[in-house]
């Protein structure tokens, strides 16, 4: 599968191991950054993340950062993205069955390497289960159909 | 302060309960539905509860589903909202320390009311920390900005 992989500075290491673990296991994987430990700011890779997924350039993404609530934030700002922040395998596999997630976003600070990819492993290996959730993914890539408050 | 809360019907009960608690704590509610536990989409609720953040009508959100991941997604899809789908007190007072995070989305089937409540608590009492988190977060609201791909 090709998998994108972004963080910011605080899960630069985490990136690496995953990327390399990933690779091993066959995936065409993308480091799209960053390149080294310096300070940089999470929203820039996390936009990244989003526009290779949009593009169709990766199928599937991981999304790092130290908490994974801020590249989080920013991959789901573009409507093809659907990015889902977890912290164990339940939630990865949800998010696979139930919103069709296309990206998973880990906090490297919070979560370890092995429950990482605990998470990643059940994000890859669960299908979407269509039927009525297909109605609540596509209103996920048209916000402007929303309602307006009541 | 003024808080909006919305779900979908997997978490119908647990936003009530809280609803009840945040009233009786002295905040100005706001249900943004749904009313009943009858099937909704949970895009409709999220997008909802951002345009209430987006004007100014609520200051806090609390946005639930059955994982909180969908509804999460949606949220997000409002440049305006930064939505923190968290599973325990760190990650909910990291969200606002370092992501001035206006919304805490909250999985009714996975977390339990009491850890609903301290999560809540955590994101409530928790300020920004500003500095070089600000000229993130200001990314977060201003998506044209993101780099092109590398």
């Amino acid at each position: 599968m090709r998998i994108a992989i972004a963080s910011d500075h605080a899960a630069f290491a985490m990136k690496g191991e995953l990327a390399r673990w990933l690779a091993q296991a066959g995936h065409d994987v993308a480091d799209l950054g960053p390149d080294s430990e310096a300070s940089v700011d999470y929203p820039d890779y996390g936009y990244r993340l989003a526009a290779a997924i949009a593009s169709g350039a990766a199928e599937r993404g991981v999304a790092l950062c130290g908490s994974g609530i801020g590249i989080s934030i920013a991959v789901n700002r573009n409507p093809e993205a659907r990015c889902a922040l977890v912290a164990e395998p339940l939630s990865a596999a949800l998010a696979r069955e139930h919103n069709d997630a296309n990206v998973i976003a880990l906090g490297a600070r919070l979560v370890g390497i092995e429950m990482a990819k605990a998470c990643i492993t059940a994000f890859l290996a669960t299908p979407f289960a269509g039927d009525r959730h297909q109605r609540r993914v596509d209103k996920l890539s048209h916000p402007a159909i929303a309602p307006e408050p009541a």
